[in-house]
């Protein structure tokens, strides 16, 4: 897969992409990551790329020209036709469909934003796609590119060194994942579940589906509501309620 | 303001979040960043920090005592209780209150997971919060650590270069933003809006208020249901509406 980043700050986007699993597969060649810098392409004194806005206000604006260049320079090096995705607090918000639908394309073509932002003519005239990745600000759209490369290049095959190991994270399956825990046995007098050691695949495997949907009962009820629960399942939830109830009564 | 981040992998979030405005209140000392590697709270051969899942299941958890001793460390540097925070795809969901209300901490500890996590009870015992950036999987806690941290330090003093510039951005008012145009005054045949050439500040304000207002109603009516609307506003979304299908239609 072919990733390009259009940015004002490349080498951060590749320095800080090229470390651990991801730093892993860019090296064996799996993800070809291009960051590329909108001031290559300014016409004006000083590699300039932003104004001030229309109608005025404080802060600076990309302008069209630049984030065009670039963007077609970016196409022109592509044998298909790149999707091409503005990262700005005014888009889609991203979950993890929107991931597994972006992981199919050949290549993806990311804007960041800095600033007050981009021309919206521009916007208008490239885009396929504005993404958030979430209801908040940032100072700019590096960060939210990394959060979408690392989201979306982890589901390529060959990312991930075991992908059967996280079929079952949080998000994947519409749930929370179980707690987990490794050695010691007991840690600060706390111990691990006594279901998790005593070696009962079934026993586990069932402990661990019903933890998932009692986490995600407790704290995340939006997407409880979309859950299929067993009888058995409303049970265990039940008992775990009290259990802390009581828990906390002590 | 202190920030901690616990973490495998320090040099990378150090470097990423040392560029533009947030490297900039690095440098200035308004924001105090302490990367800290948990390999170096280690006791075993060759730094090791993590081990198989109690039950069996692929990949490796953080184990609770070189997590434990990292935090502790954290603390013990700090005049103030830190509030700890894990980033984990199980926590609430972050959104900008949440953003303004860890603004107000003096020390915030941030806890990254990799491999399958940490240990269900070293996180029951030091964190005080779980936050997830969104619903989607990462390879890691680093890239979520790079958003919050970015997102909470523009809300300190001194952060922005003037933040009344950021007072209108999208999710700080709990609107989306008016489109931005800047030079040329015609790009590729788009002229930018006539309203915003004219210079009457008033027309402009409201100009903007209504645009704002429509780009929410249109790309994310959850945000819209809770926004008061005039019957000035009203016209204009309609007005905009009846524009866009008359677009299409051509």
């Amino acid at each position: 897969m072919i990733i390009t980043v259009l940015t004002l700050f490349p080498q951060q986007v590749k320095n800080f992409m090229n470390v651990s699993v991801i730093g892993n597969a860019i090296q064996k060649g799996i993800i070809d990551l291009r960051c590329v810098d909108i001031r290559d392409f300014s016409v004006l004194p000083h590699r300039k790329v932003d104004d001030t806005l229309y109608g005025g206000g404080k802060g600076m604006l990309l302008a069209c020209d630049p984030v065009f260049q670039a963007w077609k320079h970016a196409v022109n090096e592509s044998c298909t036709k790149p999707r091409t995705i503005y990262l700005t607090p005014k888009g889609c918000v991203l979950n993890q469909s929107i991931v597994s639908e972006l992981s199919k394309h050949e290549h993806i073509v990311f804007i960041c934003g800095h600033y007050e932002g981009i021309d919206q003519r521009v916007i208008d005239r490239i885009t396929d796609e504005e993404i958030s990745i979430g209801d908040y600000v940032l100072t700019g759209g590096e960060v939210a590119a990394c959060v979408v490369i690392d989201a979306v290049s982890r589901m390529i095959d060959g990312v991930l060194p075991d992908a059967s190991a996280f079929e079952k994270e949080s998000h994947m399956t519409g749930m929370l994942e179980s707690p987990h825990y490794t050695k010691p046995d007991v840690w600060e007098g706390m111990p691990v579940p006594e279901v998790l050691k005593n070696g009962n695949h079934a026993k586990i495997e069932k402990w661990r589906e019903s933890e998932g949907i009692y986490e995600t009962y407790k704290k995340r009820p939006d997407l409880f509501h979309a859950l299929p629960v067993s009888a058995e399942q409303w049970q265990h939830i039940i008992q775990r309620e009290i259990n802390d109830r009581e828990g906390d009564a002590k």
